[in-house]
């Protein structure tokens, strides 16, 4: 009988989730809302109500299949533990809210969601190392034993993977290559600190570049009639390709840090290739170039000219389903 | 019948090795000299004095015992292909020589090595990564699945281990996180760079610290007393423990900028520990305490107060051929 994964991508806004089989192929997706069940104890709901949309996809498909179990992606998510641990934008406590206890906001998603499947085996990580077993599983690094995923979107995701097996660290956090330190002092970043990767190289981070460089450059750029929060990093791309001046030197900087960043994770874990995914790198060469040119230029002899920097081969809008359905694949 | 593995440790200038048994019990050593085969065409016989004298202690026991394997721990060792490549001080084309082919400079010592011993397994990695074995299978790391290993002597060396694998990454070269770049056009390293961690992170480092404080600092120091080249990391530690302000503010710097690389590395791996080893980490709460603070200081959320910073427990001047030896037992 066929075998079908459901891989689950949990996003602050929305819930998206379908079923997969072992190439990839997807053969139902639908969607609920995240951000309807805000609160702390809207929690049991949402779970509920997500199982409820699983199950009724789950029963559309016109085969019979075996369902061999559940992947889910989400932000803050403890692999180990399957739990989500203290998130950012999921099931907060408004402000001001009395008896706040931050210790409770530990939420396992896993086991809940599992149980509405008669126990199917159910594990979950966070969004950018699910992303990087779906490149293992599907994409581009299918039989590397040795690489890393970065995804570039809102902020900075990774996921190493070294022996052929994902790292996931002691607490099951690890990847979060976004928060490495590459400015003293440097740009605020969500996470409470300062200069972090990710406040550059990333959409929100190209887009605050373009913001310091039309501030240090006198050239001229159409970029300069458009509003902080109307702009966003694909209007950056469209102007970069047509000569902005400013978008172009905003992709070079951008590339610059990256590659030097890149540059120095390689000396840890000698990757056979780095692959680069999501919005950011869908402007090719004006990110890859850059990024190819300042990693080589910063590399240590040793790995120089060695490492492939690569596109995502999972470049898709399902690419988060599939990553997350790939978790049970990789792991049969 | 007991089981031993024969452990090298090969630097520059000494050449040690010695038979160890499974609990890391060192039965009998010995040393050649290394540096008495400095040019490329020594090579051959450098392998048949070694093995010569490794054979005459092997012999030297009084007991029967089976011989388990050979491990190996050497600079520019690659742990794939288990040869030494390009070495900067081994086996080096003497300078103006003439037809130099650096291509031909790849040694296949584990081969060459087996071929002595009845072809017994053998297995070379470079000296931090076989100290960071040497802690897995002897030391303070039994039973962690992650964490890293960083080797204070006169450069940093380091060793990663998840999933409790070692990272040997793609080529067989990773665990370089000596030279990753802390200072944008810092200090000059040996490796033609600028700016590496081991610049400012090692017993080198430290000295040339000292140095720069003693130009921009005014207290007065006995270290002032001494020429560059007389002056050793343990002067050093003796000078702070004395209450010198120069070298006071010299092990500060130090663990500034390590506890902040380390905080940076933790984001990738999310180890249970780091271990520091060698020459500087025996200067014990001067390097540890600022070390410690930095890092916690510079930690990202997630990981704060998590990973545990400790002491190596496979201090001894045998450590090297411990570590060489343990590639044996953990790979049975």
């Amino acid at each position: 009988m066929k075998k079908l994964a459901i891989g689950i991508d949990i996003g602050g806004i929305n819930t998206a989730f379908g079923l997969v089989d072992e190439q990839g192929d997807l053969y139902a997706e639908s969607v609920i809302s995240t951000k309807k069940y805000p609160h702390f104890d809207d929690y049991p709901a949402y779970v509920r109500d997500l199982c409820d949309a699983m199950r009724a996809l789950a029963d559309s498909l016109s085969f019979d299949y075996e369902l061999s179990g559940i992947g889910i992606g989400a932000p803050n998510a403890n692999y180990h533990r399957g739990t989500i641990e203290h998130p950012v934008n999921l099931w907060v406590y408004p402000q001001g809210e009395e008896n706040a206890d931050e210790s409770r906001r530990i939420f396992p998603l896993a086991a809940d969601i599992s149980k509405h499947f008669d126990g199917v085996r159910t594990v979950m990580t966070n969004d950018a190392n699910a992303a990087t077993i779906g490149e293992m599983v599907y994409g581009n690094a299918k039989g590397m034993r040795d690489f890393v995923m970065i995804t570039l979107g809102t902020g900075l995701g990774s996921g190493f993977v070294a022996n052929g097996q994902m790292i996931y660290g002691h607490d099951g956090f690890a990847g979060e290559f976004g928060h490495i330190c590459v400015e003293r002092g440097g740009r605020q970043c969500g996470c409470g600190r300062r200069g972090c990767l990710e406040t550059y190289v990333s959409a929100t981070g190209i887009k605050r570049t373009v913001f310091e460089l039309m501030a240090t450059m006198t050239a001229p750029s159409k970029l300069r009639d458009i509003a902080f929060n109307d702009l966003d990093a694909s209007m950056i791309s469209v102007a970069a390709e047509q000569g902005d001046p400013v978008a172009q030197e905003a992709f070079r900087f951008t590339g610059e840090l990256l590659g030097r960043a890149l540059a120095d994770v390689v000396t840890v874990t000698s990757p056979e290739a780095i692959f680069l995914f999501g919005g950011l790198s869908k402007a090719g060469k004006l990110i890859f170039d850059p990024t190819q040119w300042y990693m080589e230029e910063n590399m240590m002899f040793t790995f120089k000219n060695k490492v492939k920097l690569l596109p995502s081969g999972i470049q898709s809008k399902n690419a988060a389903i599939l990553g997350a359905s790939a978790l049970i694949w990789q792991e049969q």
